[in-house]
């Protein structure tokens, strides 16, 4: 089984939080379940939030429809479903996209509309897919021939419908023939980098190297990186781009260097409705994922945690927004808003 | 009992592995113990790498007297504990010491050399302390009241024969009324920040917050890191400065942010043989530190892993080196030179 699929009325995913080393599967029966795999980061990566959401709202209709309740629900499990994670803006572009096609078919029947929500849920999936493709071949324009390519976290298949965003690039890259390397930043707390990307990774027969965090910016300095490429949870207008904490830290080590940064995202991570990174709200999550590991404590009591789940590179550290309409360059202000044109 | 203590003809040290949830002692009845207890970083910090060796050789002398071998045997030793670790300097700076007793006193008897090791052992362990006491009061100069100050690793008191060089510093500041804060970067992969430094800072009740090395950069975006302050294995005579990997990056991002970037070190962390850092030897450790986190394997065994344990911070990302004799400026080159001379 791939890492989520939508059968019987239920939409089952793999618990990330266990992977590598262990396969276990999430079933969620209800639009709850659904909130619960997101919140809990069972499942991550903003276009799979986006794409998990979105079966989270046929869920949510299936039990209006079994309660026999008024269709208007819907406006409160869309929200219930908006409330479980803050920054990845594909999440709430998801919802939207459900609410639309809702309010579109209101005077059908509840199982007509019921249909339509799938069909549009299934939809958001496959066209990830495929914009990842097209990511990947426009990205793989960038990637030169026994590249060292650095990533942080995880913008793979397992963050997306398939293929990845940032991985999509490198997967596009290495399956043409070039010979490239991949150093992998661990990625603390949630170690999205050492136990998902290099899982990709080497699943894929990827030659690749895992390295804590703070790590990059020694090898940056030891020539040993050509470039870098990483996801993105949100993009604003103006290209500044929120994504995993630690990705500004990269984004300056890299301009420091002279090294290319890159961002992969589909065009549903840029939100056409804000002008700057300052309007993106940061997700401060659980102390615990630092103060614990793997069940154990690391942290003495006394000591407090600062747990940002986010940063925002500001649009003059990135070289370029690689898409799956091309590849952005700046002035990002203007070029991005083209991208709506398009 | 402390961290560390000689007593009966045995030196007993804390295990800084298990710290600070377990309190486990390590002892070490001949020098090939004090040997794994440096090299399998039972004890760490260049400072107590160096008082740690020096007692190493007391224990290998009275293995020459009790097995009644030749007093040349002691080269032997000297040689064998040099290779426990290559970067910190401390180590080779308190073997030299110990040689040097000895060949001086090497006409007197084996237990008349036996009291003079031991003296000079013990001495290199005061000296330490009151140094370090020294470093805080200079450093103190430079710590603004109200100053949240960023730290990585531990150059705390478990890091040296007490008091600590960077938390001496902090130490100093916080004794002396200054109303601070600590960010501690947990410092992957052996975790000395969140491990012993919030340890240490907490026993003291100095507030203090962990985060992973990877929000450093954000945190001084966010203008939370008045100054940073960090301990040293090795400064060149150009002040190019070894110390735990994720140094560098720290600097280059302090740099940038427009944030003073202190090193705090005794003198003997000065190699005078030295020029630059590019002749510093940076030690890499085995993979198993990052591919396990407390006995969990984290990486995938497909992938590889690359562990340095230091990098080098060049001089033009220091604002000062803060010493026993005074804090250091740049132009570093002429002033450390002065250093030697005072």
């Amino acid at each position: 089984m791939k890492h989520f699929e939508f059968e019987n009325d239920k939409l089952i995913v793999l618990d990330q939080r266990k992977l590598p080393f262990e396969k276990e599967y999430f079933v969620c029966s209800t639009y709850q379940d659904v909130y619960i795999a997101i919140k809990d980061m069972i499942i991550r990566g903003a276009p799979l939030i986006g794409i998990v959401a979105a079966y989270g709202v046929v869920l949510g209709f299936k039990e209006i429809i079994e309660k026999n309740m008024d269709s208007a629900k819907i406006y409160e499990i869309l929200n219930y479903l908006a409330n479980s994670r803050p920054t990845a803006v594909n999440l709430f572009w998801a919802l939207e996209r459900m609410k639309k096609v809702f309010e579109e078919a209101r005077n059908l029947s509840k199982s007509q509309i019921y249909s339509l929500l799938m069909q549009e849920a299934k939809k958001i999936e496959d066209e990830d897919k495929s914009i990842n493709k097209k990511i990947g071949e426009h990205g793989n324009t960038l990637i030169k021939e026994g590249a060292n390519i650095l990533t942080h976290c995880n913008a793979g298949a397992l963050a997306t419908g398939g293929y990845g965003t940032a991985l999509g690039v490198i997967r596009e890259a290495f399956f043409a023939g070039k010979n490239i390397h991949v150093y992998v930043d661990e990625t603390r707390p949630y170690l999205q980098g050492a136990r998902l990307t290099a899982f990709e990774l080497s699943e894929d027969g990827i030659p690749n190297t895992v390295i804590c965090d703070n790590m990059a910016g020694y090898l940056m300095k030891l020539g040993k990186i050509d470039c870098v490429i990483v996801g993105a949870d949100r993009i604003a207008l103006n290209g500044d781009t929120a994504n995993k904490i630690g990705t500004y830290s990269l984004s300056v080590l890299a301009k420091h260097h002279g090294i290319p940064f890159y961002i992969s995202a589909p065009i549903s991570t840029i939100d056409f409705n804000i002008k700057s990174g300052s309007e993106i709200p940061i997700e401060e999550r659980s102390e615990d994922e630092i103060r614990f590991f793997n069940g154990k404590k690391i942290v003495p009591d006394e000591s407090k945690v600062f747990n940002p789940a986010f940063d925002v590179t500001p649009a003059e550290n990135i070289t370029a927004i690689i898409t799956e309409k091309g590849v952005v360059f700046p002035p990002f202000e203007e070029n991005i808003s083209k991208l709506k044109e398009k």
